[in-house]
Formats: C-alpha cells, structure tokens, sequence
C-alpha cells in the first residue's frame, strides 16, 4: 500500500572522518522514500528550488517515487552544512540555508489522497498537522521531530502527537520531550501525549519500541521490543539514518496486510537494516545502489546478532 | 566447576537520585560471586579490615561461596565513596580509601588450587598477572579493568591480556585501550592484544561479543552477538551492574559442561539478568534476596525483548 511522506528534499554538505561532500542530494522524505521504496509504493511532497535537476528528480524515479507532490519555487533548494568528528553520533551544525523551504505550505496532489500509510517527517508541526488534518482516512500515521521542535514549538507539537500511530525519535529527544531522564518512564509520559507506539533510535545500539495499550488490537504480553544495530567498521556518513531507519520500518509495515505484533518486530529490525546501509556511502549513495538480495541477507544478519537458540 | 575471583571486597558509601545508603558491602569480588553463586561453586580472594564483620561474612556464606581466601588485615577495609546524578550511567567518585587494600598481596588457598576458571577483577594488573601466572591449569580466565590502569599501568595489563579468553569492559574503557572510536576496530586491536573474545557492556543498552579466530575450537559464523539489556523504569544503584553481569556470564559458562557458541550467548544474557537486578537495590540488597526462580523468569523476558518470530 502507498506511503505519503512529508519533509525536506534538500542538498546537504557534509564532513565526515570518512571525506567530505558538497551538495549532496539530501533532506528527511528523500532518505526515508528511498529506503521504503524498497518495501512498498512512496509518494512524497515537499519543495525544492531551481537547483533541483532532472538528474536529481531521476534518483526517485528510478526507485519508482512518485515526485509529483514535490513542488518547484523560485530560488534555492534548502541546503544544510554539517560536519561530523569523531563521536560520529553527534551532528554540528555549520549552516541551515532554509531558502524555499522558508515559505513551504504543503499542498497534496488529488493522486495522492487514496494513500492508507503517512509519514510526517521531521519539520515544523505546524505543517505536520495540517498535512494530517487533510489526510483523515490514512490507516496509519508514523512522525518524527527534533529538539528545535520539542523546546520551542510544544503547543503545535501537541497536536501532532495527538493522533500518531508511532513517534520515531532519538534517546535525546525523547528525554526532552518528556522532561525526565529515565527512558522507560519518558516512554510512559510520552505515550500518555498521544502516540500508539514510541520508538526510540538508539544509534549504533539499536531501537526500543515501547508498546501502550493501544499499540495492537489485542494486548501483548510485552512492553518493550529491541531490534538491534550492527556493529559497524566504518560509517562513512550518518546522514540520513535515522530517516532510513523510518522508512524501513514503515515501508515494510505498509507492505504487510497487518501490523501484528510480528509484523512490527520485523518492521524494527528492517528499520535497523536499512540505517546500517545509510552509513556506508555519502548521501543517498549507498540506497541508489542497494538490491532487495542484499537488504535480506542483512536482515539475517541481524536475527542472528541477537538470535538466543534454545538448547 | 568451581570460579575463583580476585578483586576487592569493600564497603561502599553511594547517593543516587533513588537515595543513599553509608558503607553497605560491595567491591568487584563481592558483586561478581554473589552473582555467579547463583550457577556455581564460587571462592574469593580479597582483602578487608576489622570493620568486616561476621554479618558481613555471612551474606557470602548464605550464598554458598568460600571466604577462606579473604584475608583480614589491621585496620579498615577499602572504601569507595561515590554518586551518580541524572544521568546514572557516570559514576563521581567523591572518595577511595584504600586502607588495607593498598598493600594487598592475593595468597591462594591450596583448597583453592583444582578451581577450573578463574575471574580477575578489576585491581591493578601487576596482581591479576601473579594471580593468572600461580593458576596455570584453570580451564578459562576472564577479566576485567578499568581507565585508570588502561592508562597508567599498559605494561602490565598487557601481561594481563595476553592469555585471556574473555576481557570484560564497557565502551569507552575499549575505546581507550584500542585508542580507536570505532568499536568494531577496537575490537580487533583489543583482540590481536590477546583476549579471544571482547565482550563490551553497553549499560542499558546490553552488551555486544566480538568472537576471533579462537574463540571457539571451530570457527564460527558471526562474528559478533549482542545481548539486550531490559528497560527499566528506576535504577535505585548501578554500583556493581557490570561485577553483576560477570557473575551472571562466567557463572553460567562454568556450570555448563563446554562453552559452545550457544552457551555463550546465553551466559551473555544471564549477564544482563544479572546486572538487571544489581541495579534494582543499593549495595547487594536484591542479590542477597534473589531467587534461582526470579532469574529463570527474566531470563524469559530477555529472550522475548529480542526474540524475532519467523513469520
């Protein structure tokens, strides 16, 4: 079933211990569209400038994303600049040229109001919220945010989490967003805010989903699931992972006639994969080249990182 | 078969957000063999003062473990005095008296001699190495340190490392040893230092095995596992979570007739089972009250945390 995602199509320059690259196709929906297009059919919206190129159009269609809800404006694409050092789990922001992105009011192509799955990408509540309003029969509704959001856009925030399926955020945001230190007890409050499900990234340890009453039709037995990460050699470019990580959950969740509690945990783990694939290149490198063999035989991997046999 | 521990029996002095408590029992030695009791035959060599009473001495007898290698000394026994804020991963030390600790020569029983496998806690490894170097027919020897002999004493931790089978340590001690950010390079450079397998503990987001080349007698498919941790909502005192974890992982192996690759995972969850307890109470409280029962439960809870049903 089609996935509609919401965010930034942005060119990103980056500095990693791994090299550097300039103005790299970026943006939170083009890194989650690219790892759920492997899973399931993906729409996105969002709005880029004249910098944005057939060629750059051509890495969504040739994973068969509809671009049709990516709007043109005059001017320039938004653009960030960052730099990673050798705690690669921290991101430093160098520069945050938001240009079209400034005046960006998401419209939805008639084509796309038929989608059952929407994931609200990381920006302004404000727009996620009218982006849900007028999207009232989705089946499912997965988000993500961030610090700036949760510190100084709380009452829009609100409404977003309201009616969300499943938060997707970090460690981080989530201490923050619930104002309390212990993870478990951060799930609760948050939970009590709205979301079905948190999941919370933990980076190079993995993701905790924090199930609630309302999680599944029927209450499971468990609270918490944990997918793990793959240790990993090299990570080249963070950038873009936990985006990756969004769309391989959702992507495969949309793929599913339903979200058992089976189908979840194996969404988790795939969420896991896809962010273990988004490291290894700059940019959106490494999912132009990706194959679905590949993404299974990883996902074996992954069982059997934490597999316990019984004896 | 039976473990012997070295390392230190103490009395700690701790405040956390949860409370505080003054000179309760603890020390690495008392920690790991309150834990491994739980699977084995376990006996201590330490040290302590006249502060270290009858009452003291039966909490290790209440769980079976041999005292005859703790020596008593004129004057006090070692006492570490410490906090942890919010984030109760980062323990203030606010004061170590060594006290008899400091000239502490460990002396091993003849009763002791037949111990099959042997765990060096963290003390200064000058005495690990005397210890390792009088135990020349234990079967396997795992050990621990930390960032103060890491930095200070290479030399002979190096003797130390090179003929351990299992070193224990947390990230950022592995990080240091290996002066490597990436934990899948330390862990190769760790290992080509002599330890067959580097098991890094994580805090509450488990821990992750790095199997060699020697690991095991046949060579063995993956080479990494990782072991969850469990969410909890309060941890009262994380004093001794990681002795904790050693006991519950080494015990385990050595009540099991050979250390398979299957073993070993499990014996790495019974480590974070162990440690999940640790931290529940101040000092050895929850150890002292624990039942074999309780630990067969939550182990069941670890397996499901992660478990990936095959659809």
């Amino acid at each position: 079933m089609s996935i509609l995602v919401v965010g930034s199509v942005a060119f990103d320059s980056i500095r990693t211990p791994s090299g550097k690259v300039d103005r790299c196709l970026g943006g939170a929906a083009t890194h989650f569209a690219l790892a759920a297009s492997f899973f399931t059919q993906v729409r996105v919206i969002g709005v880029v400038g004249e910098d944005f190129t057939a060629e750059h159009e051509a890495v969504f269609h040739a994973r068969g994303i509809d671009t049709q809800g990516i709007e043109r404006a005059a001017g320039k694409s938004f653009h960030w600049t960052g730099e990673y050092r050798e705690n690669l789990n921290e991101a430093h922001t160098l520069g945050t040229d938001l240009n079209v992105f400034e005046r960006f009011q998401p419209k939805i192509p008639e084509a796309y109001r038929d989608s059952e799955f929407l994931f609200l990408a990381n920006i302004d509540p404000a727009l996620q919220h009218r982006v849900r309003a007028q999207m009232p029969r989705v089946r499912m509704v997965c988000g993500d945010t961030m610090n700036y959001w949760i510190t100084g856009h709380r009452e829009n925030l609100a409404l977003v989490l309201r009616d969300l399926d499943a938060l997707l955020i970090n460690d981080g945001e989530a201490k923050l967003l619930a104002n309390e230190a212990n993870l478990v007890r951060a799930a609760e409050r948050i939970m009590a805010m709205g979301p079905k499900t948190l999941i919370v990234k933990h980076g190079e340890y993995g993701a905790t989903a924090f199930f609630g009453e309302h999680s599944f039709p029927h209450r499971v037995r468990n609270r918490f699931f944990r997918a793990p990460a793959l240790p990993m050699a090299e990570v080249v470019d963070p950038t873009g992972a936990g985006d990756s990580f969004a769309g391989g959950f959702f992507g495969y969740l949309a793929s599913q006639p339903e979200a058992t509690p089976t189908v979840f945990k194996q969404a988790m783990f795939y969420g896991g994969v896809m962010g273990s694939f988004a490291v290894e290149r700059f940019g959106t490198e490494r999912m132009q080249q990706l194959t679905r063999e590949e993404i299974d035989e990883r996902f074996q991997s992954f069982r059997e990182l934490s597999h316990l046999d019984v004896q």
